[in-house]
C-alpha cells in the first residue's frame, strides 16, 4: 500500500528540481531494479508487486532493502512507462569526483549541451560497453537522472560516472596533462579509419542541432571524420549523436582489441 | 486557412490504418520538408506559415507544389512535435520493389520485428550514410511512415527503400544467390574487427527485447560479435539495436573506404 503523500513525492522527483532537493532518483522496471540490486548504489526503497517480491525474496532479504508491496493499480499511478513493469526503486544519487591524473590515462567522453535524454542514456550504455568510465557534460546538458536517461542506459548508468563541469576550467585543467589528445568529428576531419588514435584522450560530441560550438572547436587538436559510403554519394548531412559516438568509440577500441 | 475536415484528415493519418487507406504520409518541420522538395517523392500538399512560404517561394513556384498558408495556431493543432516548426507536407507513399539479382550484389539490412520508431528512423539514417539502399523488415515491425520514424530518419527515409516482406519466402529466395553471406551479431560470434566481411550480403538485426529469433538464427552463416572493452569487464549485456547497426555497418564500409 502506498500513501497519497508518497505518490506525490514520487511524481515530484520526475522533475529535476525535486530530485536535486531530495538527492535521489527513480528507476523503473525489472531490468533496471535488478541491475540496481547488483550495483554499489544506495537504494532507499523499492515498491513492487507481490509477484516481483516473491521471485526476488532471497536477494532483498540478503541486502536488507526496504520493500513495499503495491498493487498493479498503484504502480500505474506512478509509472512513467507505457507498460508499467512490476517494480520501481528510489535510490540515493551517488556522489563522485574525478582525478585529473586518472582522466589523463584513460579515454573519456565530453558532451557539449546534449539535450535528448534518450541520446544521453544510449551514450552511457556505449561508454559502459567500451570501458569508458567518465563522461563530462556541460551544465546546459540534460539531467542524468531524467527517467528517460535512466531507461535508455539500461543499467549502464550505475557503472559510469557522469560529471557536470565548468567547461572553461575543465579545458584549462586538461592543458596540464601531457600526451592528451582532444578529438572531435567534423565533415572536414581526417578519415577515422586511417587515423592514429591514442588509448587515452577526450572524445568531444556536439549538441544534436548545433554540433560542436565555436568555443570548443579550437580546443580540438585531432579532427576526425566518419566517412560516408561511397564518398561521392548524396547522403544525410550527419549521423545522429549516439550513432556517431558508437562508431568513434568502436574505432578507438578496435585498435587495442 | 485550414478546414476542420482537413485537420481531421491530417490527424487521422498519424495512424497506420488511415495512412494505408490513403496511401500517404505526413512529414513535419523545415528540415524534413526541405529534403522532401529535393527528393523524387510526390508531394500532395504543403501547409506552411507565411514566413516559410516567403523564404521558399522560388522553389515551390518552380515545382508547382500546392501550398496552403496556415497560422502558427493552426499548425499547433496538427503538429505532433513539442515545438511545431513552420511547415508540414502530405506526401504520397512511394511504391518500390526490389530485384533479387541487385540485392545479391549489394549490402542490405534485415530487421526482425523492430518495434521502436526512433530505432527504425535512426537505422534508416545509418543505412543512408553508408550507402545501403534496401532495408527489409518483417511484417510485425513498426510502420515506416510512423511520424517518429520519419522524424528520426532526418530525411534519409526519402532515399532508402524499406520493404516489408514475407520472411520465409524471402530467405528461401535468397538461397538462389551465389556468394551471399547472412550476418548477425551474437555474444558467441567472431570478433567483427578481425573477421572477413564481404562487400555484399545481408546484415540481420534482432528485436529490441528478444534479439534474433530461433527461426532466423539458423539462417545466419556468419556470426559476428562487437567486442566490449576490456573483454573481461562486467558491462551491459548488449548494445542498443541502432548503436550495434551503426558499428556493424561502419566495419563493413571501413574495409573498402
Amino acid at each position: 500500500m502506498i500513501s497519497k503523500n508518497k505518490i506525490k513525492f514520487i511524481n515530484s522527483i520526475k522533475k529535476k528540481k525535486y530530485r536535486d532537493i531530495n538527492q535521489c532518483f527513480f528507476a523503473e522496471g525489472e531490468k533496471l531494479v535488478d541491475e540496481l540490486l547488483n550495483s554499489d548504489l544506495n537504494i532507499i526503497e523499492i515498491y513492487a508487486t507481490s509477484e516481483w517480491i516473491n521471485s526476488n525474496l532471497q536477494q532483498i532479504t540478503k541486502q536488507n532493502t526496504e520493500v513495499i508491496e503495491i498493487s498493479e493499480l498503484e504502480l500505474n499511478k506512478i509509472s512513467s512507462l507505457t507498460t508499467p513493469n512490476k517494480v520501481f526503486a528510489i535510490t540515493k544519487q551517488p556522489s563522485f569526483d574525478f582525478k585529473l591524473n586518472e582522466i589523463g590515462k584513460e579515454l573519456n567522453i565530453f558532451l557539449e549541451n546534449i539535450k535528448d535524454p534518450g541520446n544521453l542514456g544510449t551514450i552511457i550504455r556505449i561508454a559502459d560497453w567500451f570501458g569508458i568510465k567518465n563522461i563530462f557534460c556541460t551544465k546546459e546538458s540534460v539531467d542524468l537522472y531524467n527517467p528517460k536517461v535512466i531507461q535508455a542506459s539500461m543499467g549502464a548508468i550505475y557503472r559510469t560516472k557522469v560529471h557536470y563541469i565548468e567547461t572553461a576550467k575543465f579545458f584549462s585543467d586538461l592543458k596540464s596533462i601531457d600526451n592528451f589528445n582532444i578529438y572531435g568529428t567534423f565533415l572536414e576531419g581526417n578519415n577515422i579509419y586511417k587515423e592514429d588514435l591514442s588509448t587515452n584522450g577526450l572524445i568531444i560530441m556536439g549538441n544534436e542541432s548545433h554540433g560542436i560550438s565555436n568555443t570548443i572547436s579550437p580546443l580540438i587538436n585531432k579532427k576526425l571524420f566518419i566517412p560516408n559510403y561511397p564518398l561521392m554519394n548524396k547522403t544525410s548531412e550527419s549521423l545522429n549523436i549516439s550513432t556517431a559516438t558508437a562508431i568513434v568509440c568502436s574505432e578507438f577500441r578496435r585498435r587495442i582489441t
